[in-house]
């Protein structure tokens, strides 16, 4: 086995604050609720207070941290689970070389993560340890103290700044003020996910929900054809630091279990996957030789490693697969299309819907939460919202019940390719259909003929979804349809998303949202070009574009920029009205003389405008 | 004078076709009447006719075609305009050092067009050579039959494919198929615009309208920091390569009339300009310093270089200034602040306002259509929707009947950045105040925070725009706020508003827009790699993103990407799903089996869905 101790300098993950920001940390009811958030420092004198922005990047934009990933992040989580009482740690599944993809005795070709003689936690017999099974308990847990703090993070400002709310939330129930208990009964209703796996105790608790701020997710992975260990774990951190909520890894080579133990150790968010890929891994890619077994093997191993959420593709059932025979791109979801050929080869019904309460048990005992999988999601616009998407959705329904009677947390995916005019209906059905569970959409695209701008494509169809309600989105990057996305593709991916999501969440009007909005278009008018670059979601690229034409220092303190050089510059020119009216006359006084006047010298053909 | 003869070379212009394409001609009533379209010819046997689109490149995508951009391209329309006897030519303005940022006597240090002795065509005594009133005498011109022929295109295939129509067009009026009387009578009642000057007969016919497919424009344009005369041209055949329908010329710089003579000369599409910005030279860059009669002559001057619609910047009013005092941002708009520091400093009201008759008798003499500027446009969320915004919006419409009044073509620019849920108030007010004129929008972008991503941020708002029923598109690149646009900004600003307006005329329910989607989403589901490029609307990025992992040109021919690699595509699995289950049985007969069967045996719960 390599030598864990020199990893360290070979993985060149990526630390170090964003440009003018600063971490901080704000404290609970008890000393170890600490939760972390980025602020924003702006030019001194400019006479505005520093930025508070919600943070997702963990220890690693951190100075102060010490980042040793062979070690992994601190174990924040760790005492708040075991004080429960309801967890104790059992030997755990003896790892088997198909785990990584090897044959018996191969050697496994990566670093592997020391454990230390870390046992995994599962449920005490009879016990229920989610946040769920809490939730409707009445019990408000750290976790639940900590996600308030920091949803709630801007609204102290915003009563400084009276701010009025302002929005359309489609019926949403966005509180001017995120309490603890706010939280404890969203999550109690099943109307939120606190994704929070006992064998994941380094992620930094967050919430997904439509009452709450919308919530994006980055996949990364390997697959046969790219990538490597390294690469894996790099891409984590720097789709956090980019501003991923969660990330789902979704890989599907060999060396699958290692690689997964070196993100999940590492990383500050909740970890997704899909287990069915590897479960495909292990029957050497053979969908027809999948079984019930080696799928619930596959379950405890990565509940074990603390994965937080899996897609569970349990709703393709029989019966729907001959509804996708017409259509322009069949199945399109890898798990849909592997389920969907199992079904056949076998022809019986779906194993992970049989085995539903199976699953729900065993997720029970970790709390992982269920990524209900949309295996028929439409992959094009010909297929949007056809009978065999929305006949999925219903079972998804279905078995968002059954989930929640065993305590099991419950989000619900969604489509995929679908024209404006049929997002708001999907969002509508799955509202009505699942009990209000979240929505969790990959995009949707509003058109195909994309391929190399579909991260924008779907941008446009995720800032509507989320909008109408859709609690997290997830990204879609540039090479969607085409290959592997780089780690540049994963950084425009996911600011990208940041932008539909916060773009959502000002339409719906969060309390708040807007803050960031105004500050840096404040910065703007005023020409403070780097509180611009640096209240921006990537303040690196903002910089790059603008010194590609001017570079200089001094250019950064000029009233204009080389779009329209210092003669055109309207904002200029605009502070220069300002200027002028305030010594002329003081504006106030000219606007109440147009008033008094009724402005009618100047207006001929009708009265005043009152508006 | 410069040797105009060896420009050729050193203007490098893109020419040849995109990939896969060819330019075909679509012949009218009349022999010349040749609609340019562009046809993508997908793999020999696969099955599928060639895909027909719309095409806004002009000669230089058409191999055939000889480019000799010092003579300017082809005069298509120049029998057209003759034949109706209602202009004539004249001596036209002489040209003034001033016209190019030159001090008397001054030498020009770019080369300068050289128009070969032809004089400036304008209106004969009492004509009005508009394409509005020849629509409101009954006339169809052969313009209007051209642009019903280029917006028809595909409907023949449309009822081939049998596609029902489907979409949501807020009130809208979209025929199934475009006939030239259409087409005339939405020119007649002020719902759609033909621009086209009588002195740019180089321009191909096309249509802004809220029942016609919509449109995008790009702005190009030196500033007085960066560029010159041959990156402008370029910039313009390139802009029009990917797809832009109309071009601006904001140019701000010194030889400003020089290098638009060579962009009209050689433009294939609409050339708009904001005549503020060349008159603001000629008086040093002082705001105050303009006059009426300044303006004029500068409106003669472009108007006889053949600029087919200027923005009008007629709706600052002196009353609406004091409004933009507490914003955020003021006034963002170039044109909209140098009026409002004209107002204040001369304590008059906007001469454009005031002499507003005067100016549409002019636009009329060559049928220069009016952009009505938004001035007072929101530059920020905060900003969005305000009195001073509302209040110009309600002059323009009051603008809008006068302009219709001398038989001018109208339409209204719009914001600008505003927040999602309040985009669709903009499109109602603009319907209502100004007669279902068209409406030009800039974006608008739906957050502040993301420069560096602002194409993707407005496009959100454009293609949302554009849906609730904005007739053209103004692009923004990556560079928006930040600096000059360089030719990889104005390729992505492009190609990221093609694709919204085209989700844009999904959503409305053009006929036929879903053509294109579904032919490239069967190319992708049978991968067909090359088709499925080709018919996309960036086929060299969608074919480099590609080749970044699987290089070789048998990969081209694979059924996987390097997104999942061989065993996890969906694509492939489903492929054989669909294979397996006609081998087996006939989909159709399983189908009915399911059906027959009630699916009882597989669905406990409840009854099988009927959706």
């Amino acid at each position: 086995m390599p030598d864990t101790a020199s990893l360290d300098a070979a993985l060149k993950i990526t630390t170090g604050p964003l440009p003018g920001s600063r971490k901080i940390h704000v404290e609970g009811s008890r000393p170890d609720i600490r939760v972390a958030m980025r602020e924003i420092d702006l030019t001194p004198g400019c006479g505005e207070e520093p930025v508070r922005v919600y943070d997702c990047s963990g220890p690693y934009t951190d100075p102060t941290a010490k980042i040793d990933i062979a070690k992994g992040l601190e174990r924040l989580r760790a005492q708040w689970i075991l004080e429960r009482g309801d967890v104790e740690h059992y030997e755990g599944r003896a790892h088997k070389p198909e785990d990584d993809g090897l044959k018996p005795g191969e050697t496994i070709g990566v670093p592997v993560f020391d454990r230390a003689g870390l046992r995994p936690l599962r449920a005490k017999a009879g016990k229920a340890p989610t946040q769920l099974a809490y939730a409707r308990a009445g019990l408000i847990t750290p976790e639940m103290e900590y996600v308030a703090i920091r949803e709630n993070m801007k609204l102290a400002e915003l009563k400084a700044a009276a701010i009025a709310r302002d929005g359309e939330d489609f019926g949403a129930d966005i509180p001017d003020e995120v309490t603890p208990e706010f939280v404890r009964a969203e999550i109690a209703r099943g109307r939120a996910v606190l994704p929070a796996n006992v064998n994941h105790p380094e992620a930094e608790p967050m919430i997904i929900g439509r009452n709450f701020l919308t919530k994006i997710n980055a996949n990364i992975g390997n697959s046969a054809v790219a990538s490597s260990v390294e690469e894996e774990v790099e891409k984590m951190v720097w789709a956090t630091r980019w501003g991923a909520d969660t990330v789902m890894d979704l890989s599907t080579g060999r060396h699958i279990h290692a690689t997964r133990e070196w993100i999940i150790r590492n990383s500050p968010v909740p970890i997704g996957t899909v287990p069915i890929y590897q479960a495909l891994e292990k029957v050497g890619g053979k969908a027809e030789e999948l079984t019930w077994e080696i799928f619930r093997d596959t379950l405890i191993e990565q509940a074990e490693q603390g994965v937080d959420y899996f897609t569970i593709h349990a709703g393709v059932l029989l019966r729907y697969i001959p509804l996708t025979a017409k259509r322009t791109t069949g199945i399109v979801s890898r798990g849909g299309s592997i389920m969907a050929k199992w079904c056949l080869a076998h022809h019986k019904e779906n194993f992970l819907y049989t085995h539903f309460e199976d699953i729900c048990e065993l997720l029970k005992s970790y709390d992982v939460g269920f990524s209900l999988g949309d295996g028929l999601r439409p992959g094009s616009i010909a297929d949007a919202n056809d009978a065999a998407q929305f006949g999925e959705l219903e079972t998804l329904g279905e078995l968002t019940h059954k989930a929640w009677a065993h305590d099991c947390q419950v989000i619900i995916e969604g489509p995929g390719h679908v024209p404006m005019h049929k997002i708001k209906k999907n969002v509508e059905k799955q509202i009505e259909l699942c009990g209000e569970a979240p929505f969790y959409t990959l995009g949707p695209l509003v058109t195909d003929i994309a391929p190399g701008y579909d991260h924008i494509t779907s941008a446009i169809g995720a800032a509507m979804i989320g909008w109408f309600g859709t609690a997290m989105l997830c990204y879609v990057t540039p090479k969607e349809h085409l290959g592997l996305p780089d780690k540049q593709d994963v950084r425009e991916g996911v600011v990208t998303y940041k932008l539909a999501a916060h773009a959502a969440d000002l339409a719906k009007g969060h309390p708040g949202a807007q803050l960031r909005d105004n500050a840096l278009s404040r910065a703007r008018f005023e020409f403070r070009w780097k509180d611009q670059f640096n209240l921006s979601l990537d303040p690196e690229k903002a910089l790059q574009f603008h010194d590609q034409h001017l570079p200089a220092e001094g250019a950064k303190l000029a009233h204009f920029c080389s779009m329209c050089g210092p003669k055109f510059c309207s904002m200029k020119i605009s502070q220069e009205v300002r200027d002028f009216a305030n010594a002329e006359a003081g504006m106030a006084e000219m606007s109440e003389k147009f008033v008094k006047d009724g402005a009618e010298i100047y207006h001929t053909d009708k009265p005043a405008a009152a508006e």
